[in-house]
């Protein structure tokens, strides 16, 4: 895949292979574990770790500990305000898939033998939402995660760097870090989450409208691994900076 | 009362009579009509103004609209992780109960004749909670209020300025505007709504543990009115400054 | 306030400070604790109070116990009829306020240390409405409250009288005790809970349309005093008369 | 079946194919159609009609209307405070039974062809519970729905008297009308309900604990078309009597 | 009640008196401890049964076990797709009555002091519906209960077989066994569940439009009698053939 | 990957790159649409296309019709008995991810604008469960979605054949069709669903407990597309077979 020179400029100026610019905000819950409100161009996540001393019941006396995720968007974080779950009285079918990505994405670099018989919940509430909550939340959340159980000793618990980004093909091109608008248009999308191992933990990948090659998988997976080599060096970034 | 050079200082070095500090972020979202980020000392609530061309059924055909809100905490907010009223499946009494007094306070001020066949819904997400939620909702909720409706050409529907504040007593003596540690103490605790005609909207007056005398009510309501009186001076500020 | 010679009767006749016509009906329910049938006006509710030998789980342990209540209103209670909320599967916010205030007003005149490890639940349900429902809830649980815990030898828990009555603005004019109709069309509308100690445990002001001053306040404070001294005479008489 | 002079007193000291001292109270609710309380013993039972302008969206256009009922047990009913099935946010299967069991069978004397594009509802609360719950909300029923057509000019849409009697076996011995201490110990349980032309609507046989016989099903019945003959009388004493 | 050579052929060629063609399928699922598929003509019911070691609180400590029901409609069973009670998140009145009336006849021929502390559910899921679904449920229950206890050594807890079978009055005469199309147009409709003892456990009868003579519930019941003591001999044929 | 003859046999002696065998069981349900039992191994699906005229809001006035899907388990498919989502009063998460990925898929090979405004819905019922069965839902309803819309003349809405395989590593060798033994112990875990234009139209891939390389990922989807092609001639069997 050429992404040189040649390559059309996206509807924000990006480049095919361009991430929207990152921000990290760290500690913004006076009371939470650790929280962070993670921003990838419009798209804006509230993420917050808390650690309890409990664990699902059938974890108990095992020794090991539990990492799980909540999510959940703002009425107001999109362009027509979305009704709540909590007033509907359920939560939907998106929902539900959405919080068991995250927490299964991050459970895959935990090692829950050293973080014992605790749970830490990483609540993500999206703030303003435009494309790649999901991924955005997971992103975020290792950030939260790392620094809550560092403030109690058990970093080590962290066995490597998490970061996800979408891609996807977009008026028959490959681009990186979508967002609302070609998400609406792509052909392809494709979530991937992957750790500093170099390795992967989630790949999901849906053709919408149209089926996809392996060959295609291959030019959109080379897409991810350069985007979550950036994400990283964000993360990295953010743990290194003033602590509270 | 003497809330003079004798008063005791609070928890956190405030005067009896002393407000916590206040600050109004504007458009925080970029998609609703408008929003605001008000912050009222640790306590910091999202209020976020959405405008629909629908109106209930039961004032279908009446040329008139209608202002509603509705209310949720972050589970990060607190300083015990707070279940999602999502997840429980329904709505607590609690957030009922303050829901519908933020919606009724608004309602107060607004002229649903001029208003049109509209609804106004004001989301209110507590990012961080130290006491003083529902009053902090109501202040901000009024400010995202006006700027969309200003920002439809419809301002004129805003009748007057609103502003609420918590007043109690703690340890004997009437304090304003109670953070977390106060309230969980106080022996009266007072959610006073009012406007900048000078008059009321809603007084809601609770004895926790000892009943209370109209002496004492009147000694709060003058409390109150002071701290009204600087929160429709930071309204004022907030709308005033530069728009987006 | 004048309600002297020269007041305009009211809707039913009554004069602007004058209650509906007030009955208590003892013990109807022949296996709860305690039992009334309060009639105020076309008012009527049925307070049955339950004593249990548990407590919730907050409060284990400590020695103390709790009193709490639940509301309801009959499908044919009112003109239209009312959809059962177990029908619609939730409980609504209306419901929802009302029960908290009664359940907090009655705690407000118990030594839950004197009650001991014991639940006491007020079922309040409205056989018949025309306004005050919620006011007429509290002073006919009152006495459900007394006669149960006496019954149990613990008449000493309850340390004082508690009454609630409505006071408004209707056409212009304070009126105590309000019915339907005149709720309907008032332009403030307050709810009252007072103890025979001559204080208050809550004071609930609304405006409906327009905000009220002070001197507005005091004068509705006024008429309710008077009214609530004329029900703690109704109470004390319901509790002189034979025992079952 | 023998239940001459040999025959056994039962707990009340009824004989076996004696009912329950019966007794009714017409419009007991000012504001419903028609309302009764209903009292067989210790059973009482408030059955409410309410007519409405509306049909379910099944029978529109066929020019017929719709009788349905629902039932509830308040809470201070039964010797143990019931959970109110609001509170639990769902209908238990006994409700549903008994709330289809009460339409049903007035449907079966009631031609909606006359009735009209018209919906009854039948509310049947339970205020006091000691047995036959169900029966009594079906025979105050019918006095209800009487009432509320005639009261409409459309007594005529009622073709017959309908009642219904509880009988079963109760240490060996077949009684009419158990009461809560006799049904919670009887072998064997029949609901009856039957018409004034003679015949049955319903007829639901339980065996508790042991199978019955085709003759001893022939003893039951009987006994149960001498009460409901007795509640047909009382049926139209009631509604003879003076009218609103 | 002629049965003879001048009856009427049924829509589907029946005699009056005749069942459905009858199978029984066993084993067709591998986990459970005994499952069926039960055909009465086109109504095809998956009766499976579970042993689990655990019993209701109610009956803890008292040695015994408990026998319970569970039962639904494959969406595709019936010939307008129906809707998941899962999806509309609660269970019908419907099903309610359903299933409480199998597993009430089922603990009507099992021991429970022989099943000491044990659960046994049954779960009836419908494939095909064509009338009589719920007694179908019934007698296919029954051979999957007593062929899981047999496998457990427990065989003697049940002391009867059971079976059960409907019986109606269309176009004016008796017959046994309904398909949907002739309970659809039944003037009168009864289940009949009766054990191997030549008694009753359950007898509904419902008049669908008209009431019903203890003359005609005598015919119906004759009718049963002779259905049910073929449905033993299925059953008898079913148990005895090849174990897995 | 070599699955040659050095390969070490699986537990149920199959070979790494083995289906297991494979049954499809048409129209057993008389009146859907169409409905087939699919077998793969011991995990049993009942896939049952409805037709019906009409589509979501969301897409009224476009022309286009709209395919569903419901996914659920029989309490007694699994070796523990499964609680009803019906009882529990809601859908669990890994019920609406599995129905999302099934509807998803078969919208990738339906061309919704020949479908008309007609919405299709594939109810899945999991009869007996051992693993991969959201794979035999998608494969088992592209045979009942296609044999439904041929017997209405539409079968040219169906774009292309669509099946869909697990593959996972277990005990480091890659494997094809896990049974559920082998998933419980998979490190990777991927749910293939590809059409018979040789493309994917998803592919999800999970590490459950370590990452997984790009190479890794190669072999497994290399894996797949073997058993795919499988799946796709066992449905052309079934589709050529004699039609009812």
């Amino acid at each position: 895949m050429s992404i040189g020179n040649g390559a059309r400029a996206r509807g924000d100026g990006r480049l095919p292979a361009q991430l929207r610019p990152i921000s990290v905000e760290l500690d913004v819950q006076k009371w939470a574990a650790a929280s962070v409100i993670f921003r990838e161009g419009d798209t804006h996540v509230l993420c917050a770790a808390t650690i309890e001393d409990r664990i699902p019941p059938h974890l108990r006396g095992k020794g090991t500990g539990w990492v799980t995720a909540e999510y959940s968007m703002l009425p107001g974080a999109t362009s027509e305000r979305s009704q709540r779950e909590s007033t509907r009285g359920k939560i939907g079918g998106r929902t539900h898939e959405i919080q068991r990505l995250i927490g299964r994405s991050l459970r895959g670099v935990v090692d829950t033998a050293v973080l014992g018989e605790r749970t830490v919940t990483l609540d993500c509430d999206v703030l303003q939402a435009d494309g790649g909550t999901r991924c955005a939340s997971i992103t975020g959340s290792w950030i939260a995660l790392s620094l809550a159980l560092r403030r109690i000793g058990l970093e080590r618990a962290v066995t490597a760097q998490l970061a996800a980004v979408s891609v996807g093909v977009v008026a028959g091109a490959p681009v990186l870090d979508l967002d609302y608008a070609e998400d609406s248009h792509a052909e392809v999308d494709f979530n991937v989450v992957a750790t500093s191992s170099g390795a992967y933990v989630e790949v999901q990948g849906t053709a919408e409208g149209k089926p996809f090659t392996r060959a295609r998988m291959d030019e959109l997976l080379t897409l991810a691994d350069g985007g979550i080599a950036q994400l990283f060096a964000v993360q990295r970034d953010a743990l290194g900076g003033p602590r509270r």
